[in-house]
């Protein structure tokens, strides 16, 4: 079976060892030998793996228009080209694999819909997750439920961040460069910092969960920068840890989409997912919660995940089972109407019946507090940190902007949400 | 599509409920409605769910001869009938979907053979870990790496047996009484609690990763019955818990499989798997390691797993994409060469000497001590406490059968294996 690949940096060179280094015993379970015929780079000069010695190009026709490819394997990255790339390999009948959550997330239907049409295979099982089977389990395994809710750490690198600062005290700058030392953050860290690439891996997963098309854009999204080394302090002292959350749920005839940093119990599942590990719990009907655990990124991981949906495609020769299944319409929820408890950090003059004042703001917001602590008076401020009950978002940030124009009030530092109290 | 179903005990219900509720969502995602046309039962006049009024047969036949029904699902448990029932049904070109743990395991390399020549699925994904995916993420999703070791926790009544046992300092036998009365244990607890049960998933689960055939009796298997409530607590003092715990390791040319009381450090990713959950841990060589968790038994997970290999096979009408792969023949590793680290309890007499005859009766065994405590003296005895390093089980049975026959030992009380020592 030929194969062309697009693309050789990290992920397509994994991609390429792994074929090498397993090729036998992928032989013995598909019954095929994959080939690889034609890679695709951008810069003919560069050095390359011995193992496609020969077979480089740099123009997509040549991958395109070889009637022996069956297979091409998108691990390019990047909106485009890789877009356009992809849909003409469909037209053209070619099964496509690709790691590519920019382009699944924003055009994933309508490249489902072609792949159906053509009744050639389109996988995407590495753009979520990494290696961890997420798509097809979801798909597959799971098909029987319907699916309530999805809570997942769904990005390592803010993950490696936030266990750094947890772990050793360090400053989120701090953290973030030792990240880039290491290779899991990129020179520029904002798709990862920003919540912008969990969020295109929330929306395909809740795209298929709750079966309707949503996208990155649709998902409220927040950050790690704003999170300080005191927050994750005095999360500790309150039993929590603090995470970036990617939370999916369906509501009767909405759903409910965001990507935040969250307080999460210490006893939570997903509490325990430390370093670059990612981890997705989903509640079904009759299934309950399912969590899947391991690496979410990284060389070999993603390259686990492409050769499995290469062997897929052999397999299945005769056309894809992974059809888009968005039949449903479902509203996304305005972010002002999610309802969940909040963590909130003020600076506040260090005064008499300051507090009482703030209280009675998020008293007149329908707002009730489970816990109010003092911490840290200094220079004539005070911190005060307050854990909400369940408030819509709306409410939340009317109470705060009444309370930002009281002239005792210096700073509202923080507001990350909180998951599981009541 | 007409489907039938033979057994309606609880996870039998629990597929025609599921069916019932869901069916609208699974006629949109599959684009085919399940029927249940006919259900086997042993006892006609029992009372039956109103769904499958009028549909109800006690003779199989009646389903197998049907033509309408090319679907049949087998929830009956036991080997037989279900066993020839299976044969039967895929001898004449019928799917079967089953969630038959000691039929799959004892058989299943034959049925999967005959399933593959009649060009007919036979799924069973709800034979291990219930809900959980697990089946199809290692023959589909982490198919292209060479799997080196699969450790995890099969069944849910032991978990929570010792977990019982571990957060309420309750004995086995209370336990065990608990589980009974909530309908976590049968009244004959036997397969779970001596560990049979658990050895059958790991028989089926290595055979998929390790590509070679492994059968219930070659798995190396203990109980949970000698596990006092001393042992949990020592183990507790050196910062770790006991779990019933199913391993499987590739070697060079041979796997080694066992299910047996383990300690495991508590930061172990299975230590805190608590009560009836299962989780499944495996590493392979491109993904690392990956964890799966879940429910994994009772009627609605089960019937989750069971219902989603239905419209699995209703979208491959043509012929099932499971297939044995054991193309591997392997041998299975002597229990005695299996190297691991041990725990150890024994009462001695409390008089200068023992230990250092104790310590002897290692030595000439190759076997090096990590940890050695004594504990709770009275009456003249004193308990011992001793873990050792990694040492084949052989080596361990032989300096044990010398340190019985010490008239100074009154009782070697426990042996349990260790996690993570080295």
């Amino acid at each position: 079976m030929q194969i062309g690949i697009m693309g050789l940096g990290t992920v397509g060179t994994g991609v390429v060892e792994l074929i090498e280094k397993n090729n036998d015993t992928i032989t013995k379970r598909i019954g095929d030998r994959i080939n690889i015929k034609k890679v695709l780079v951008q810069n003919l000069n560069k050095e390359r793996p011995t193992l496609v010695e020969g077979k480089i190009t740099d123009k997509f026709e040549d991958i395109l228009e070889d009637e022996d490819i069956s297979i091409i394997v998108e691990v390019m990255g990047g909106e485009e080209p890789a877009h356009t790339y992809i849909r003409k390999a469909l037209s053209r009948g070619k099964h496509v694999i690709t790691a590519n959550k920019e382009v699944i997330s924003k055009h994933g239907k309508e490249l489902l819909e072609l792949s159906a049409e053509k009744n050639v295979n389109l996988l995407f099982e590495a753009s979520v997750g990494g290696g961890i089977p997420i798509i097809r389990p979801m798909k597959q395994c799971l098909s029987a439920n319907e699916i309530t809710k999805i809570i997942g750490i769904l990005n390592g690198t803010t993950n490696y961040i936030l266990s750094q600062m947890s772990e050793r005290g360090k400053s989120f700058s701090e953290a973030l460069k030792e990240a880039q030392l290491k290779g899991y953050a990129e020179s520029d860290p904002t798709n990862d910092v920003k919540g912008f690439d969990a969020a295109r891996k929330l929306a395909i997963l809740s795209s298929i969960v709750f079966n309707t098309r949503i996208t990155p854009e649709q998902v409220y999204t927040e950050g790690i920068d704003s999170i300080s080394p005191a927050d994750i302090q005095y999360a500790r002292e309150m039993g929590s840890v603090i995470k970036l959350i990617a939370i999916g749920k369906k509501h009767e005839n909405s759903v409910e989409v965001s990507v935040t940093p969250v307080l999460l119990r210490e006893d939570h599942p997903l509490a325990s997912v430390a370093g670059t590990f990612n981890a997705i719990m989903v509640e079904g009907d009759a299934v309950g919660p399912v969590m899947f655990y391991g690496l979410g990124a990284g060389k070999m991981p993603t390259a686990s995940a492409v050769v499995a949906d290469i062997m897929e495609a052999i397999k299945h020769k005769n056309g894809s089972k992974i059809h888009c299944t968005c039949y449903n319409h479902l509203n996304v929820m305005d972010a002002g109407a999610a309802t969940t408890s909040f963590y909130l950090r003020l600076r506040v003059l260090d005064r008499p019946g300051v507090l009482s004042k703030i209280a009675g703001a998020f008293g007149e917001n329908q707002i009730s507090l489970s816990k109010v602590f003092q911490k840290n008076t200094m220079n004539g401020t005070a911190e005060i940190v307050i854990v909400t009950y369940d408030v819509p978002f709306q409410n939340l940030q009317d109470a705060l902007s009444e309370i930002q124009a009281y002239k005792q009030v210096a700073e509202i530092s923080t507001v990350i949400r909180v998951e599981g109290e009541r």
